[in-house]
C-alpha cells in the first residue's frame, strides 16, 4: 500500500511515544536522522547544566563534590544506563571516552586469559576499537595478535584455544546491523575466551541484556542514543563474576579502594569502581545525568517497536519513491537483525549528504560511499521519514546534489 | 612591621591584578582558599557553556563539531596553556583526565627506554600518580619495578643506568615545595632517563618553562589554577624533538594520522595530536578554553611576584596571631622555593578547617594533618588574607573546632 503524507501523519497521532519530542530542543524545520552520531538537547538537560554553574561551581565551589553529589556521579549515573543494558545498578560507571573504556577491559581480559595471545575482531568494526586492541598488543609486548574476521559467521573457525578475548560492536555503525548477543556470547565462552561488547550504537536504541547474554565486559558512548551531549563520558560494564578478580592499568586514586586516604600504593576497589581512573569532567557528566531522565518514562519495547516501524517505512519509501537512482540499501532488510539506522550505498553519498544537509535533512556520511539515517523514536516522527524521503528524491531527481559546493569536503565528522 | 586590616587594604589598593577579581564568580563574604583544588567561575565561562548549549549545540548540532571548531579544541586549548608553561603552541593539547595522560606519557616513556627497567618518583608525590605507575609496571610485564625516593636529594643516588624515566610533580600538592625543574631534568638526562613533570599545581601558578629545562614530557589538570570548571580536561605535553618517536597504547581514532578515513590499522599522527585518544566531553572543554583567556591579560610574572606576597604575609600573620596554638609550617619559609600555597600540620586540622569552612573561609584538609591554603593572584585579596588569619585565631582561641560537628568525617575531597 502506498503512504502519503496524510498516512505518515496518522501514524504519528496514534503512535503513544510522539509526547515526548517537547522534551527536545528542535528548531522549526529541522528533520533530525543523526542521533546516532549526536543526540539533540533537552530542556532538561540545559537547566541542569545551568544549575550546575550557577548554584554547584558558582556558589558552592569545592563543598559540591559532597553536597552536589559530584563525586559519585560516575556511579549514579551508570545506575540509570544499567536498566537500558540488561546491567545491575551496581555494575556500570560513567568515566573517560569509549576508546579508553575499551583499553581498560581488552587489558582487563587478556590479564585474565594470560596463556592465550590472540584478540578478535571483526574488519567492519569501528576504527578506533581496532585501533585500541593495536596499542594494547603493541604495549603489552607479550606476543599478543588481532584476529581479524570479514563476518561473525568465522567466528567458530576464529576462536581456537589460543584466543583470549573476542570484540565485537553489537551494532554495526555502519550498516545497523545487529549481532546475537547471547549466541555469540555462548560460542566464545564455550571456546574459553571472554567477550566485550561495544555498545555505541545500542544503548538506548534497542533492549540489550548484557545478564541474559553473561556478557564479560561492555562498554558504549552517551552522546548518541542517549544524547547526553557532545563528546558525553563513556560507560563501561564488568560482570559481577568478574568484579574481584578483574584487573586493569589505568590504576588512577578514582578507582582506589579508599580514595581520600592518600596511601602510597595502589589498593583498587573490589567493585566495577576499580574501572575509575581520574577525575571525570563534571559539567559532561550533568548533562549526561539529566538526559538519562527520560527513560524513567519510556519502555525498551516501545522504543524497538517505533524504530523497527520508522526505519522500515524509510527503506519502503526510498525503494519506491528513489528507485533507479543507484541507491543500494546496506542495511539488513529484516527488521529484527537491523538497529535503529537504516544506511544506503551511492557513489555519490558524500555530495547527496551535503544536499540533504542543505535542506535540513541531517544525516551522515560514512566513507566510502554510505548514507547513514538514524532514527531515534523519542523525537523524530513517521512524517519526518515521510519528508526526508521527498527531499532525498527531489535532490536525486534534479540532480542538485552535483553542485560544486556539495562535493567540496572539508574536516568531516 | 605588624600588619593590620588597614595595611592590608592598602596593599590591596596597590595591587595591579586588583581589577581581575570582577571576572571571577565569588559571593560576598567568600575567603576562597582553596583555588588549588577548583577554581572558581569565570562570567564568561557561564556565557561560554551557555552558548555551547544554545546554539552549538541545541541549534547547529552536529555541524558544529566543524562549524564550532569543536573537532579542534584539543588543539586550541592546548595552544592557549602552551604560554603558561614555556612551550610551543602546538605542543600541548587537552584531553581526558590527568591520570589517563600520565598514563600515556609514562608508557611512551619506557617504550623509549626498553633496556632500562626503573621509574624513579617520590615518595610524597601525588598518590594517583604512583597509581599510574604501579599500573604501567604490572601491565607491561617488563619487569618494571617503582623506585620511590623520600626526597630529591636522593635522587643523583637513585638514577643509575636501569632508570628509564622519572616522575615528579613540580610543586608538591602538601607542602608546596617548587622542583627546580631545568636542574633536575639536566641530571635526569645526564643518567640517560627521561623527565615526566606534573604541573598540576604549577600550570598557573607560577612560570614554568618546560622548554628552557629540555622536559621531554609534561602533564597536568585544568579545573585548579586554570579555573576551567569541576573535574576539567587535562593537558599533556610531549617535546617537539620525541613527538616522531613517541608512541602511546591508548592509540584512539583521534590520534589516527586521518580521523576520517576509517581505515582498519592504526597510523598514529607524527605529532603530538597522537597523544589525543577517544572523543573529548565538549561542554568540559569548551568551559576551560574560556576559562583561559583571562591569560592574555597578564605576565606570569605578576601573578608570582603577588602569588608571593599573599603566602609570605600569609605566613607571617598566622605565626604572629596563631603562635602557641600547635601550628607547624608544612611549607618551604623561602617563598622562592613554594608554590602558591602555604600548609600547616595541626593534630587536628580537619576539625580546625571545617570551623573555618563553616565561617565561609575554604582552604581543605589533607590526610593525615594538613591545613592547606590557596592563592590565587587572579582573585585572593590581601584583605582576604587578613580576615583568614583573624577567623583561623578566634577557632584557636575559642576551640570552637572541638564542637562535634567540625570533627564527623564523611566523604572528603
Amino acid at each position: 500500500m502506498h503512504t502519503d503524507r496524510n498516512a505518515a501523519l496518522e501514524l504519528d497521532r496514534q503512535d503513544t511515544l510522539a509526547h515526548l519530542r517537547v522534551s527536545f530542543v528542535l528548531r522549526e524545520g529541522l528533520i533530525y536522522l543523526d542521533g546516532n552520531s549526536l543526540g539533540p538537547m533537552q530542556a532538561c538537560v540545559r537547566e541542569r547544566v545551568h544549575n550546575c554553574l550557577e548554584k554547584e561551581w558558582g556558589q558552592d565551589l569545592i563543598a559540591s563534590w559532597n553536597s552536589a553529589g559530584w563525586f559519585l556521579l560516575p556511579q549514579a549515573i551508570g545506575g540509570k544506563i544499567a536498566p537500558l543494558i540488561g546491567a545491575g545498578t551496581y555494575d556500570v560507571v560513567v568515566t573517560d571516552s569509549t576508546s579508553v573504556n575499551l583499553f581498560k577491559v581488552l587489558a582487563s581480559a587478556i590479564t585474565l586469559r594470560p596463556d592465550r595471545k590472540v584478540i578478535v575482531s571483526e574488519r567492519s568494526n569501528f576504527p578506533t576499537d581496532l585501533y585500541i586492541a593495536e596499542g594494547i598488543a603493541e604495549f603489552a609486548e607479550r606476543g599478543h595478535t588481532l584476529r581479524l574476521i570479514d563476518s561473525v559467521d568465522e567466528l567458530d573457525d576464529a576462536i581456537g584455544d589460543d584466543v583470549a578475548v573476542v570484540m565485537l560492536t553489537h551494532v554495526n555503525y555502519r550498516s545497523g546491523a545487529v549481532h546475537d548477543m547471547k549466541k555469540v556470547t555462548e560460542n566464545v565462552h564455550a571456546a574459553g575466551a571472554l567477550m566485550v561488547w561495544d555498545l555505541a550504537h545500542s544503548a538506548g536504541a534497542l533492549p540489550v541484556d548484557l545478564a541474559a547474554a553473561d556478557a564479560d565486559f561492555a562498554i558504549g558512548c552517551g552522546y548518541k542514543y542517549l544524547n547526553g551531549g557532545p563528546g558525553a563520558p563513556a560507560f563501561v560494564y564488568v560482570a559481577p563474576r568478574l568484579q574481584k578478580v578483574a584487573v586493569q592499568p589505568l590504576s588512577g586514586w578514582y578507582g582506589h579502594k579508599a580514595p581520600f586516604a592518600f596511601e602510597s600504593s595502589y589498593d583498587g576497589a573490589q567493585s566495577i569502581d576499580r574501572f575509575l581512573t581520574g577525575t571525570p569532567p563534571i559539567l559532561s557528566l550533568v548533562a549526561l545525568d539529566a538526559a538519562l531522565d527520560i527513560w524513567n518514562e519510556v519502555s525498551l519495547e516501545d522504543i524497538r517497536s517505533k524504530s523497527k516501524a520508522l526505519s522500515t517505512l524509510f527503506i519502503k519509501l526510498v525503494e519506491e519513491r528513489c528507485g533507479g537512482f543507484g541507491l543500494t540499501l546496506a542495511s539488513p532488510r529484516d527488521a529484527e537483525a537491523r538497529g535503529s539506522q537504516a544506511s544506503f550505498t551511492h557513489d555519490n553519498a558524500f555530495a547527496i549528504m551535503q544536499a540533504l544537509i542543505a535542506r535540513d535533512v541531517i544525516g551522515d556520511f560514512r566513507a566510502p560511499d554510505i548514507l547513514r539515517f538514524g532514527f531515534t523514536p523519542l523525537y523524530v516522527r513517521f512524517v519526518d521519514v515521510f519528508d526526508a524521503v521527498e527531499h532525498l528524491h527531489d535532490i536525486l531527481q534534479s540532480g542538485a546534489w552535483k553542485q560544486e559546493k556539495f562535493n567540496v569536503r572539508g574536516t568531516v565528522t
